[in-house]
């Protein structure tokens, strides 16, 4: 079965999509907009929601909308309003201190029963590093040793205090907060939990030390979902060592493919279950009734675009001045290679591969990356696009999709409404939830606590 | 009026509450529980409730809950379940990044659509340090400090970004995410915002470098709502500076009103109204449908005590080695000064006073203090305890009362069934919520934006 996420994204990942005449341009910090995406999405039975994130505003501030409710927060409310489907967030190891993250989605995970999903990121932006004191952002590697250290201690706290349920890690038990678990809770003694299961962590490394215990019980999935998308070489050993599921662009079946089959490989080699580590390829569906209708809408969206805007955005993440772009050019020939940058080095060496194997001049580049940010857009029919899915599914390329709305909520509403039935029809994709968390939509288990020292 | 704000924890504020029959021990990480208390509130029409927090597991975990859910994460939560009341939450300035924790509350904000309240605390106790990187806790002075650039940066970046309501200020209009706001949103021109509107804030000060602008727009309320409760004489002059509304513990009236009187003072030195400020003392209210019942419910929840708990809580805040501490004797006369103290110095300081005042052993002194960790406990009837929040209203101890039921849901259940309709039959508090935002209820207007730099 085929597993799917719903990238949401205010108006709509296309960046001219709040420029349609039914965009509701305040979208960004409107609760009402986000619980009607969330409740489309479960009502399409969808594995799990996401929401990206990063600490600081976004370039651009004059041509989108750029409000960014701190998604952690969005989540809880989500939760609120919907009963099954997963809550996944973007948080990052470079800005945030281990306990208090840990803690975070510990809670999470215990108000919605079970549903929390943390997307790790390091966070490439510069502009991010100037709103914690730093002068510019750490080095790419730097930036993963700390990440790595930072999950290593996320997941001591969250063995660290079994008040809840000291009997999971025998199963994936959902939690119920009462009943069933190992407190003893002994009204009559004055007794209330057996110290020995509540136990300080002590870890003392290269960038960190946390004494512990965390003050949340252990979360009702041992841990709560984790999510990693960068598809550097870093980024992939990381993905490798700790996720449960990655996010990745990929443009072309075969550069999917070849990441996928790269990706299970190196989680084999970290000596884990590679079917155990969901990938999820991103895809922008512009959907129509006929194909003709479906290129009408991206065009729509297409003339939509600010050009200034564009040559903003791809300025910043291919780390090129400005004025070295020219919207009637091709890209210039000395863009720095991929490894030479410090900020998202995946994303950037697939904008300048798809540039010069397309042979596009910046304006169509602009034009091509407007729907997703580099990820991969499907105009067509709703046959057609559940075609090309089973197609990626089928020949290694994809344990699912992460589903893109260019426009929202129409892009994600089309998608549930008119390829869902289809994926479902072929047997694809369930036709209800069989599990209550995110882990059991993904087909996982909870880990096993490790042992208290 | 009297405002009156629901002070929250787990099973009650009596240490021994989950030992009663009714009370349900894993109420702590409940939702549930939460959302019923949170309705009980609502429907009793209180201005706010309020969940106390600190970045480490509380001592003593053997003999009760300690379970602590992140609480902007169950605020998130309980607006969602709610319409009207006000959600405040305590987060430490000592242990977060302004950043990170003014969009937090930002966006606590806008999706409870203006009712989020922040009560700044800097984090007295050395297990939170340990979580932390920290040997030990940086001393009182140095956290204030800390605490008052950290509430500056933080409003300069409320400030900063005014793409959702650039008319705010002038009055406490509450946020409507659509419609009246000064937002270009300019479809045809492709401008979604005035980028003067939203300026960098350049913070360059002794703790943090803050470049801004926030990712979230100006809050529904502007700010929104500040709290503070500690009541040393920097916490004092603090609360004079920033704080909107001030929790404090008081055991009679007239430390009360001095310390009414001398924040009042403070606040109109600062060169703010007085009457800006709302001062809450708290109280523990048990109700008994004759003063025997009440007594008897209190003597059944001391009867609960177990002496262990109470000493090693009494150890750690006074700082005394627990082994110095003897049951059936007085406090040793040698207890550190309170300004001696790097820690709670005003807790420390009550209770120290509050022991010899009365001639109180340790045991008495455990139980006197098992209701509410030093806030005033009031046994009686509806009517008396109606009397004497009234008294202690009209008399200059108080601007209303932070509510702290003993067990809980029931303690809170019975202050807004029994005890709220006599003060509205006495025209002291609210038949119905007036306003919207939280400020509205504190009769406070929204903040003006400092002009951008």
């Amino acid at each position: 079965m085929m597993h799917l996420n719903a990238f949401l994204m205010s108006s709509g990942h296309h960046e001219a999509a709040w420029r349609l005449p039914e965009s509701d341009p305040y979208a960004d910090v409107d609760v009402r907009h986000w619980v009607n995406l969330a409740r489309i999405a479960e009502r399409g039975k969808l594995d799990s929601l996401f929401l990206a994130d990063g600490p600081a505003l976004l370039r651009g501030i004059e041509f989108r909308p750029t409000g960014q409710l701190e998604p952690t927060i969005l989540l809880a409310i989500l939760a609120a309003a919907t009963s099954h489907i997963g809550l996944i967030a973007t948080a990052s190891t470079t800005y945030n201190e281990p306990y208090n993250l840990a803690r975070r989605f510990a809670s999470l995970d215990h108000v919605s029963g079970g549903r929390a999903g943390w997307n790790i990121v390091t966070t490439a932006g510069r502009d991010a590093a100037r709103n914690f004191g730093l002068g510019d952002r750490p080095d790419h590697l730097d930036r993963y040793r700390r990440a790595t250290e930072f999950v290593e201690v996320s997941r001591k706290l969250w063995d660290s205090n079994l008040a809840t349920q000291a009997s999971w890690g025998e199963g994936s038990r959902p939690a119920t907060a009462s009943g069933d678990d190992a407190r003893v809770a002994d009204k009559a003694r004055g007794r209330y939990v057996d110290p020995a299961k509540v136990r300080a962590i002590g870890h003392r490394g290269e960038y960190y030390r946390v004494e512990g215990a965390l003050n949340v019980p252990r979360p009702p999935q041992g841990h709560p979902l984790l999510v990693q998308a960068g598809s550097s070489g870093d980024g992939k050993d990381f993905a490798a060592r700790y996720a449960d599921a990655v996010f990745t662009a990929q443009q072309t079946l075969a550069d999917a493919q070849q990441f996928y089959a790269d990706l299970k490989a190196r989680v084999a080699l970290a000596g884990r279950d590679p079917a155990t580590v969901k990938i999820l390829p991103g895809i922008v569906p512009i959907l129509g009734s006929t194909e003709a209708e479906a290129q009408r809408k991206a065009q729509e969206l297409e003339d939509l675009i600010v050009p200034e805007f564009g040559l903003g955005q791809l300025s910043e993440i291919l780390e090129v001045p400005v004025d070295r772009l020219v919207l009637d050019a091709p890209l210039p020939d000395d863009i720095p290679d991929s490894a030479a940058i410090e900020g998202a080095q995946s994303r950037s060496s697939l904008i300048v591969n798809l540039a010069r194997r397309e042979r596009l001049t910046v304006r169509q580049l602009i034009g091509r990356l407007g729907g997703g940010r580099g990820h991969w857009t499907f105009i067509g029919t709703p046959e057609q696009t559940a075609d090309v899915l089973e197609e990626w599914f089928e020949s290694g390329a994809a344990d699912g999709f992460n589903v893109m709305g260019a426009a929202l909520p129409s892009g994600l509403e089309d998608f549930v409404d008119q390829v869902v039935p289809i994926l479902r029809a072929r047997g694809l994709f369930r036709t209800d939830y069989e599990g209550r968390t995110l882990r059991e939509h993904y087909g996982l288990t909870a880990p096993s606590p490790v042992p208290a020292r």
